[in-house]
């Protein structure tokens, strides 16, 4: 019988938290929660059949998921479990987490008798609620195996590298959302400029070679209508373009147009406002220009 | 009866030119094609049931298309066909042509008694031969509309806006195309150089917010494959960047990522080889980064 | 006796019109001024021995000069003057204008018998007012050297090549100040987030390797006083960086760093105000950094 | 009577521990000399009245300079002289070093009872055997003042901030060469691809508001001569300006010319040749562009 405890029940840890309650609930398990608002913990265990249980607990779990803003506060939280981790755990960190913070912190719970593997996800809040998020998996390859069939809220879990890999193959699909977003924004405020009509563009663009999830999904659903829905706040996105250009620059890599776009991510954090949703980037854009796209 | 001719029997044209040629046969009309190397005309005939001709002949046909590498060519054929065209006909431009030539052409045009409407088509050589190219049209909507149950050898045709709109939207879709694709090979080439496996980084991003054209079919299928197949050439999609830059500029826009990218393609088709397939682009960030993407 | 007249007494051509009035006085023969203002001309002839003249009049004069803000206002002059223009009379262009326009308006004046030479200046209002200007001539070289005692303006009088020559020179020489001074801008707010001293870094870089006329006056006196005194308009510096991007799409080059910073001047003019002084491009720098450069 | 050493006598050190034994001669004083090449320190001694020394005999002086490639070497002479270092001196670190390294061998010093005090040079080999190097220097105003009488090198000092302050201006520094060169070098190959004179180009740039140090001496001297002398290695520069994408990041900045730089640089550095001459990263705007710069 596997243990599983989960620490940060935000807007895609909450329903990830879910997915691991209702397995736990067909095996006759346990899936611990914690949150730093203990409230949001107990109504996790009331709405979904979790344990909600002190920070201390949560350590003498089989595995334990972290899903935090950034590495920053999994330290935070391995500082204050280091005194209480069960030795032969494994920590699988969900966080959009950078990999030098990964080798760091698999050598620091290394000496404390537990595993850890990086295991960022994609999909967003949707897909956390339908339990088909991607994880990207970095590890050695007998841990990867031996956690995977625990990934309750997974469509798919790839092992992409040792590690640091998967919060480095994270960062370079959000710095690949950022470029598409961005590049789209800039064509579209330039034809709307140019008197065409912007769902036409988008409809030929997404029958075409240009298509992106961008132009698909968010700029239509999210831009053409103005609603900038809050899932995915900008500052976390500017925050992982951080992130790539580091992974590059750790590989002394030459890669111009990343380096541009995160600049101008950062820009648009600071201008637009880092707790609007991603795809409000390109307010920026539109004020460049002095043109909405719609 | 409706006659069409087409003028431009290249990869693309030549496919698409055979569905003109099949509605032809099925509503009992004439297809007419003409070629410089007439012998790819003849077989065309042969092959299809066109019927090959001289160029003036061409120009006694309803409906005529042209697909040309570039609006030069175009303008060379305007040139010569001048004396010959038929008052009524409507010509109908394939060619990923620049909006300001297709404003000159069509009042060049018009003065013959001669409309032009920009059409532009995407979908590659196989949507060619598929008979489902998406196509972009710009002009007056009520020509739009006459034209439109004529294009055999389109799965989608949309009306864009007036004259120039299709060039527009179809240089901005061929720019997208180029940015998610540069960036795709700056990301990948850094995670190669970072040791983390290049397929199944793409494998989670196919499954991630950061997919595209690009990293779906376009790096998997011809760059990890290192086949790069000739089926659209880097120096055609530089030229299609350029005309982008142009739609840009000509509403005094901001793009800068859409800029720099234009730049760097230009940089590649002078380095890697002009008549290179686009995707081959990525050869110059191999290049600039020591590490090919595989 | 050569009589010169001059068109455009705006903050360059004010100061550049006296110097000729001077020369001719000392000469004893006569310089002639025109401005859509007339109170402007008058007030000219009065303070310096100019002479106010109608439009048709100045069509009369041996060489004429013209300094407007784009090349468009010097198309509307040539309209204007074109049933009066004297044979024989030389057309010198001190607008920044652009190359394509130069050749075009060459060609054009040429069939009235006058010769068109493109010869911007450089050196802003001070150079203007010292006579210290340096100017950059573009046309055939006998042309260039029978106007250069007469640029009574000058400090320097270079022949930069073929029509069309001078105005590219110009561009090239106001996107190096536009992307010193750009790069000066972001360097300085980093250094400032840092706590660094701005005016302690600026006084190394000045005695450094990396110091150039940005670093040396523009930003001392303009940027870090926050006084952005406006004597040169960055609606006009962003017009001429985006001559800079034709001049090189125009010769199919690759010039990623001026393509990104002729967007960035774009989005500059937009946001902060074309008609502010170009230093104050800086204020977007300061804005996507929260931080101002002092 | 103080005693000072100099560790790294390369291009840049040797003439500046020369000037050091100048002054030590002077002052009837001590100048010892350490190189990992001993016959390089002995030659020093013959030829300038220095001290050729072993390592430990080095950290008994009152003020040790290192000048060495990056800061990664200064740690390992730190690691070498650590059981050795007399208390109460003073390390004066000349490299061009970042500042986190800066502030972390402070603090490492700090326990061994030594300063550490960072102030890299700019001036090139000229300026080191003129003895008018400029030196930016980062820590503690008061441990500043007093290593100030003893910068014999220097024609100009300047306490530009805390610890890594030094360092911190001196990468932006060398970043603002790096972009003002590379500007140049896409400007002037426009113009030479436009058929203008590139060394006309460069005079009336250099009598304008373009102007740089990279205009009016880098690029005539060693581009345009096509001799390219090393003195600066591309391979430091590029290196130079990650560290100052680094500064930028670690205040959280948006840069993205400084950022697109950088990544270009080290495209070069791979492409050129790290160990080229700086100057000689526009051998690859020249390949882009199919064009020399002369």
């Amino acid at each position: 019988m596997t243990t599983t405890a989960f620490i940060g029940l935000g807007a895609m840890g909450d329903p990830m938290a879910a997915h691991l309650a209702r397995q736990a609930r067909h095996d006759g398990a346990k899936a611990l929660v914690w949150n730093r608002t203990t409230t949001k913990a107990e109504a996790h265990a009331a709405k979904h059949g979790s344990v909600s249980v002190t920070l201390p607990e949560v350590a003498q779990a089989d595995i334990l998921f972290t899903c935090l803003p950034t590495s920053a506060e999994v330290d935070g939280i391995i500082g204050q479990l280091a005194p209480h981790l069960k030795r032969g755990l494994t920590w699988v960190d969900c966080t959009s987490g950078h990999p030098d913070a990964a080798k760091r912190q698999r050598r620091q719970l290394a000496e404390l008798g537990v595993n850890f593997l990086d295991a960022p996800v994609s999909g967003g809040t949707g897909g956390a609620e339908a339990g088909t998020l991607t994880v990207m998996l970095g590890g050695p390859a007998a841990e990867v195996e031996a956690v995977r069939p625990h990934l309750a809220f997974a469509g798919k879990a790839v092992h992409v590298g040792e590690t640091g890999a998967g919060f480095a193959v994270k960062s370079i699909n959000n710095m690949l959302l950022a470029v598409n977003l961005w590049a789209a924004g800039e064509g579209l405020v330039a034809l709307a400029n140019s008197g065409v009509n912007v769902s036409a563009a988008l409809d030929v663009i997404n029958a075409s070679s240009g298509r992106s999830n961008a132009t698909e999904n968010l700029v239509p659903q999210r831009v053409v209508t103005r609603e900038f829905p809050c899932t995915f706040a900008l500052g976390l996105l500017a925050k992982d373009t951080g992130i790539a250009v580091d992974v590059v620059n750790s590989v002394k890599g030459s890669a111009p147009v990343i380096a541009q776009t995160a600049a101008l991510f950062r820009a648009a954090a600071r201008t637009v406002g880092a707790e609007q949703d991603h795809t409000a980037a390109l307010k920026l854009i539109e004020t460049m220009n002095q043109k909405e796209i719609k």
